[in-house]
């Protein structure tokens, strides 16, 4: 019953382009960062497709959904919007009726709105009391299961320097953005800390995934 | 004949901690980006000393020295220092007679100064007049072999925006320093540039090593 993070990262630094709205929900350039994943067989199932690639890529896909219980997220990662509810344009989140998520879903909000249903069964919940209360209700939820702190970079940092995390992992993007959102934007920890690197693997599409586990 | 960079980079993007003086040159806990390094067999022949650890660690630091020809660094990498030279309190370099340095080292500076003879035949060379300038001095007496832009981050991301980097070394030490200089501190890249991705190594010490070409 870890926490542990997953996010996908350019060279210098960038989980999001520049200028993200709801046209551009990665900001310019950012689908650059996920361009490995698309085609795997472990993404395309939970989004309803067929087929798709077998590699390493997709065994580390496969393996995060399965050991995965319940995920957290912020609320720009949600609906790419802040504020009221009723003035966000797309508070029914990006993915309609099938969302990719095949655990219930926990978005972290300051605005209180009720439990949104879907058809799975893997409801929506919006968390206004804070990261640990989320992460409390995240857990009763997964079981014996790991909680996902899916992204983005804001909610990730948070619960990283809170010192609630206990596995990073990051899929390194063979690109240079130049410009973003950062994974590290402000400062993660107060004084340096130790990581064990726990795995290094590499896939024929470039992309380095890095595993860390935070120092106990 | 490519121009390469070759640095440690903290997990959370730093390649020097914070507040780095003449006493702490590597800044706070700046010294935990380079242990990986001290005890191989590679790093201790040019430093003088015997023995050290053979690992894939050693190989890449060994391949690395096998190509250089040609060292470029910034001003404060050589003496921590900026400004006129005579009110430079390091002037001579951190390295005393015997710089583990086994090319000539160009070392950028707005400020003019003769070469500095060394006893093993490898001067130093200050240059005033750009990183262009450098680099084609640093060719001429690279041969047939690489130029290697040492660092620090502020010289390497000037090298990158420039569009005259061939290839970017990191080795990503598992450590999150929390603050200091970032490899990309400044946008070293105008819009979106893929990379390729040439080679991603597990070491033993954690260390992730990865390399990758700029796009031609």
């Amino acid at each position: 019953m870890s926490l542990i993070s997953d996010i996908s990262m350019s060279v210098d630094g960038f989980v999001a382009g520049p200028d993200a709205d709801l046209d551009d929900p990665l900001g310019q350039g950012g689908e650059q960062l996920h361009e490995w994943i698309f085609g795997l067989a472990s993404w395309r199932d939970p989004h309803g497709l067929e087929g798709g690639e077998t590699s390493p890529d997709d065994d580390v896909v496969r393996e995060g959904r399965s050991r995965t219980g319940a995920v957290i997220m912020g609320r720009r990662m949600y609906s790419g919007g802040s504020g009221p509810w009723e003035q966000d344009p797309n508070a029914e989140g990006w993915w309609g009726e099938q969302p990719p998520f095949e655990t219930p879903v926990f978005v972290l909000t300051h605005h209180a709105r009720e439990p949104k249903p879907m058809p799975n069964g893997h409801d929506f919940h919006f968390v206004t009391d804070g990261i640990e209360a989320a992460l409390e209700q995240a857990r009763a939820a997964a079981g014996a299961k790991d909680v996902l702190v899916a992204g983005g970079g804001e909610a990730i940092q948070q619960y990283l320097k809170a010192g609630l995390l206990d596995e990073l992992q990051i899929h390194v993007a063979p690109v240079l953005l130049g410009d973003g959102v950062r994974l590290f934007e402000s400062h993660v920890a107060e004084a340096p800390a130790g990581l064990e690197c726990t795995s290094v693997i590499e896939s024929p599409t470039g992309v380095a995934h890095l595993t860390y586990r935070a120092a106990a």
